[in-house]
């Protein structure tokens, strides 16, 4: 990278280098909220994630916004345009990590639009629309088997029965959401109206390898991956660990394992489609007791919906077939279910301008991670913008992003907002698949 | 079984059926001391351990024993013989328990033990021997790494080593011998001398199908199977669910359930060899991430060491082998490693003779399962009876024995009692491989 005499042609030198620099300084901040010492861990409805609203709306109203926290606990700050009260461009992305996690996957979505958003505040510019950054609590669906919660939300999708759904302590999202402050019978007015949004574009870190591969700090998102979750229980017979022939057991972790690889094989011999087995348990689980119980979840994803549903279906097959070999019983029970969603190429469009205004190659590549906006593609046209992160690690402490990559993303995001006329905004039928 | 007359021309009358029932009902009180409602589980050293010691230390009592909780904190009830201080036939078994166990297995040899003296008390009879009936605590090695520590101590074969073993919590069995009221520097004074033990014979279920299909009550055991322990520790590499392609993936799940399988392998290939992988566990253990690590338990049982061993090096080189094909780390560390124990045919044809005694076919039969004579085998000879359990199965809630055939069982062992000759037994050397 050698833009920084670009930056300072076209934007003040604070929007230069320093721009990268308070990102990385507030997303390392932002690490600081975490359930457990040395590792970051910040669950959606946890103190935590209390904690870090807090700080992300403290946050906002430096960089000029209004804030407020909405019935589903994103926190949504807005920065009027020239005239207050016009519809918004809405930005933003998750502040909820998975267990053990890096500190840039969501996160640094949010804060750099909040950066950018700084950056028009600083001099008092205002923009033919309002913005709004949102910094949704719920895209990871580590404590609930649910996700997507505030997305849902503020696209009007939202499914009340989710709010039933419960944590391992046996709290419901409902009963978390009230202990967070948020209340439940509110979440149906968070819904936007499509009349009041031009579209919602995100940043996020690549979470794979592509852009490292092709040695570019952004590229522009053409489709985000469908997923598809299951929970597998399988039952099979307990006994003694000396004494059962071989011949003679059920023993529910061995047919776990064989279901495990089995869910494997079919990822390696199905392209564009990835498979994972993320979490397993066994009971009674003693090192001299043949198991009763195993249970385990998949997660499958495709930009492919058909790809997809197809190998859930050769998988239920493929499962049964192993649980009637060995005599033990499976029960599959399906979960979060998204399909594919194709970007608008208008934002695309303009998002790769802005791009190729920077000095870099445009590129545009698949995201095989869910966003938020696979909800919000509900409401409005979508655009995303990826962000090299190194060695394409992700979900893991070791994800990192360099400084220079952060501060050129972000200043692509303010020239697109600069250039962005909210007039040529696609209409949602338009784009939505 | 018709015995009933043959009991009343032999013995009182309420030594016949109302042995059994009156152990049967022991054994269901007995259970009432659990860690779970609904459930039997008793681990070492836990307050419901501690109950039942009272529990029983109290029948001993009714029985005419003096009692005692040794330093390893098993109960050990002493019945004198016709002098006070002759050297003992020890009985026995465990009062320790799986989780969600069964209430037979190890609770019934302590029960059936105590009644048979009860039987020689009430009638003010003595034996040219003392009686020792010893209530283990920790038979099943659930809690902590190790196992036989209450036997091992008793034999004098205790390494204290083993006290520094921690549980879950982090506590050690030190410190837990501690908590219960028992004092670890005591343990090397609690093992027994040769010449004051005769031997050591204890009556346990089958926790196997044998005896049910040779429908019989009772079998004479031959010898108890060895056994090895491994804990397994797999290191992949953590990552995203949607984004790191299947090829590029180092998933310790995936990993540690081909070994699995290899474990499961080797043991339907090995004739005389049972493998089990009785736990198992993931990190970071989410829906959406690749785990990076994996944990699991190996347990290995054969009646001869020679297989035991070859089967415990073939798999130390499979599972490497997998690991080195997979790309991540393998850590196998052996734990618990008992080798098979030949019983005492002095001890045994005894025992065979009361069986036939009692108009019963005399059949030996190996056993699967480990027990406290494994360790006791390093001090005195040791002779078992195995009584029949509903389907061989044990570990599990659904464990059952006859009102029946725990009569006819604790019959025998009065027989074998009252025709032991502590003169014509055999001596350590002789026995013991």
């Amino acid at each position: 990278m050698s833009e920084p005499e670009t930056a300072k042609a076209g934007t003040r030198a604070d929007e230069g280098a320093s721009l990268g620099a308070r990102i990385m300084r507030r997303l390392d901040e932002l690490a600081q909220y975490s359930s457990e010492p040395g590792a970051l861990t910040r669950l959606y409805l946890s103190p935590e994630h209390k904690a870090a609203t807090v700080q992300v709306a403290a946050w906002m109203r430096d960089a000029g916004m209004t804030t407020e926290l909405d019935a589903a606990a994103s926190v949504v700050g807005r920065y009027e345009g020239a005239e207050s009260g016009m519809p918004a461009l809405l930005l933003g992305s998750h502040i909820d990590t998975v267990r053990n996690a890096g500190r840039y996957d969501g996160n640094f979505g949010v804060v750099a639009a909040i950066e950018a958003v700084a950056a028009f505040h600083s001099r008092g510019e205002r923009l033919p629309f309002a913005i709004e950054v949102i910094a949704f609590g719920d895209e990871e669906g580590v404590r609930f088997p649910v996700t997507l919660t505030g997305a849902r939300a503020v696209a009007g999708i939202l499914d009340l029965a989710a709010l039933d759904a419960e944590d391992a302590d046996g709290v419901s999202v409902r009963e978390a959401l009230r202990r967070f402050g948020c209340d439940p019978f509110a979440l149906p007015h968070i819904a936007r109206r499509r009349k009041d949004v031009f579209g919602y574009v995100e940043m996020h870190i690549e979470q794979g390898p592509v852009l490292e591969a092709e040695n570019l700090p952004v590229g522009v998102v053409s489709a985000i991956n469908g997923a598809s979750r299951f929970a597998a229980e399988v039952e099979g017979v307990a006994g003694h660990a000396g004494t059962v022939p071989m011949r003679l057991r059920h023993d529910a972790v061995a047919a776990m394992s064989e279901m495990v690889l089995a869910v494997e094989r079919t990822a390696l011999e199905t392209p564009d489609l990835v498979a994972t087995v993320g979490w397993v348990e066994a009971s009674p689980g003693a090192v001299n007791v043949i198991p009763a119980h195993a249970r385990f979840t998949i997660d499958l994803r495709s930009p492919d919906d058909r790809v997809r549903k197809a190998a859930a279906e050769r998988l239920a097959r493929d499962l049964q077939a192993v649980a009637a070999r060995r005599g033990v019983g499976l029960a599959l029970r399906a979960g979060y279910d998204a399909p594919a969603l194709t970007c608008a190429p208008a934002l695309a469009d303009a998002l790769e301008r802005s791009v190729a205004r920077l000095g870099i190659r445009p590129l545009r590549l698949s995201s095989g991670a869910g966003h938020d906006g696979l909800a919000i593609g509900a409401l409005c046209p979508v655009g995303m913008l990826f962000v090299r992160c190194e060695g394409g690690i992700s979900h893991n402490p070791r994800e990192a992003v360099t400084e220079a990559d952060a501060d050129v993303a972000t200043r692509i995001l303010l020239d697109f907002l600069r250039t962005f006329d909210p007039h040529r905004a696609p209409s949602a039928a338009a784009v939505t698949p």
